[in-house]
Order: structure tokens, then sequence, then C-alpha cells
């Protein structure tokens, strides 16, 4: 029972620690997942990010967008991806030293995104290793779902996130 | 003489329509390639975007960047891809109907945007073809580079734009 008392205890610690410090290379494994919170989208801000963006009919007007290959106003995929990104930086994935973007295997935008829908994001860890040439760092590969409120994907990339190696003097149990 | 002249009028109306009406499907041809305007990098836009999209302390804030891997205030790579997308707009690019993207094959930032780059637009494309799914579409591959004020690439990207193709009533003769 003290034994239970004392690993909950430490668990709450390295709990702390971990959202302070974030998770190094040795803290990923292989079919993690981490979930998020929920971002609406805003019709006047898909306008708007277009107006700075992204200035195409079909990201700024209603009328022009009926017209157009989406049938109606859609957020433009930059849009999308920017929102994602803030969506991933709030969740639980956590890399230490941030979440660091080497390039992608994979993007691509499945449907469109309309106003007032409302994202979410799934990643799930594909791949952890180790760099050959930086004995400090590693890289993790990432699927990245973004979904609708329909659970419908919006957005869908593979991509390779630099995660720093945990130090040598530093072991899971002093953090 | 005259010919000539005609010629050039002919040439001049077709110039003014595509500005209006941009390329079909059959205007593209692999190996093509397009400039674009510039635009530099505002370090206080740096750190608004990346308070909306990206807040994490290497594009915040320039104390914490420092001790980061990016070693100085750096743009997020989705603050650079819509700058990019802006670019690509107002380039001479102009698919008839937007440029769509259907997704990339590859997609990476190889060095950081700092603040007070000016940054440019070179696209490139590499293949034409058309939908089989779809009579009135077609698919481009583009690869696009966006490169610093020293011609050094800071994203590299290549994607897939949907673009209509010339309505069957339409010849080129005609715009």
């Amino acid at each position: 029972m003290q034994n239970d008392q004392a690993l909950a205890h430490a668990l709450l610690l390295r709990r702390r620690a971990m959202a302070m410090t974030g998770r190094y290379l040795e803290d990923f494994a292989v079919a993690q997942t981490f979930g998020s919170g929920r971002l609406r989208v805003d019709k006047e801000r898909i306008k708007t990010f277009a107006a700075e963006f992204d200035p195409q009919p079909f990201h700024l007007d209603e009328a022009a967008a009926r017209d157009s290959i989406f049938g109606g106003l859609a957020a433009s995929g930059w849009h999308t991806a920017a929102l994602t990104m803030r969506l991933l930086v709030e969740s639980e994935l956590k890399p230490a030293g941030g979440i660091v973007g080497a390039g992608f295997d994979e993007f691509r935008w499945p449907r469109p995104v309309r106003p007032g829908d409302e994202l979410r994001v799934e990643s799930e860890v594909l791949e952890v290793r180790p760099s050959k040439s930086r004995p400090d760092q590693g890289l993790i590969k990432v699927r990245t779902t973004t979904l609708n409120q329909n659970g419908e994907p919006v957005q869908v990339s593979v991509g390779n996130l630099v995660v720093l190696r945990r130090p040598a003097h530093q072991t899971a149990s002093e953090i």
C-alpha cells in the first residue's frame, strides 16, 4: 500500500516535470497516441487569414465560393495547417525542446474546412530513432490527423520531428 | 510586318485574358518555371503569428530563442508556408480556378526564416496529367522553392494542384 502511494506520488511528480520539460526521445515509443483540445473555425478569421496569406475568392467571399471548386466558403489549407499546429502545441505530445518539424513524408487535405467547424487533432508515433550525426538528438515520425466535429479528416500529415535525447547524467527517475 | 503586329496584338490580348481567367491544364507544360515578387518578414508579425498559431518560445521571444535549437528568433514554419502561398497566389502561375492543393509529395524547411529576411518563390512544373475520373480536371505537380535574400532555400515542397481543363467549346485562340 505504501509502495502504491509512493509510486502514485512519483508518477505525479514525473507528470508535473514532464509538463514543464517535455518528453525526451527516450520517452517516445511506437504506437503512442496523443489527443488535443478543440478549436472552432471562425468565419471572419477564415476571410482575414486569406486576405493576408491566401487571397483567393473561395476563401474570401461566400458568393464567389459557391461557384468555385469548393462549392462554398472554405478555409485556406494553410489556415487549417496553422490551427493544427496550435492544437498540437497544446496537446500532450510535448517533445523536450519544442515541436520542431524537419519535414513531411505526406501532407494532404482530404476535405475542406468550413466556417463553424470544430477541429481537433490525433497524433500517433510511427517511428523513433536516434540521429546518426547528432548524439544529443533523434527523430520521431508522427502521423497527425486533424478531424472536424463529424470525425472526418480534414488534414493528414506524416512528419518528422527533431527531439532531444535525455542528457546522459539524467535518468528517468530523476525528473 | 502587319502579321508581326497582329501577332503581338493577339499575344497582348491573350496575356490580358490569362491574367483574368488563368491557365488551363492545356496551358501548362513540364519544365515551365514561374517567379514571384518579394515579401519582407516582419519581426513583430513573426511573434503575433506564433502567439496565435505556434506559441513556442523560439518563435515568441529573442532571449528564449537564443537558447533553443534555432539559436535565435525564427518564424514558425507555418508562417513561412503562409507567406509562400501569398507569393505563389500573386506569381504568374495562375491556374484557372485558383491554386487548389491536393497534397504534397515532399515538404521541408531546410533552414530557419529570420526577422528581416526577404522571401521570394520559384516554382517549376514537374508533371501535367488529365484526371482519370474527372474529365473537366487535371493535376499538375509543382516544385515550389522559397528562397531568402541570399538565395538559400528556406522551404521546398513538391505539391499536386488541381487545375481545370479548357472547356471543350473554347480554343486557345478565342481567349
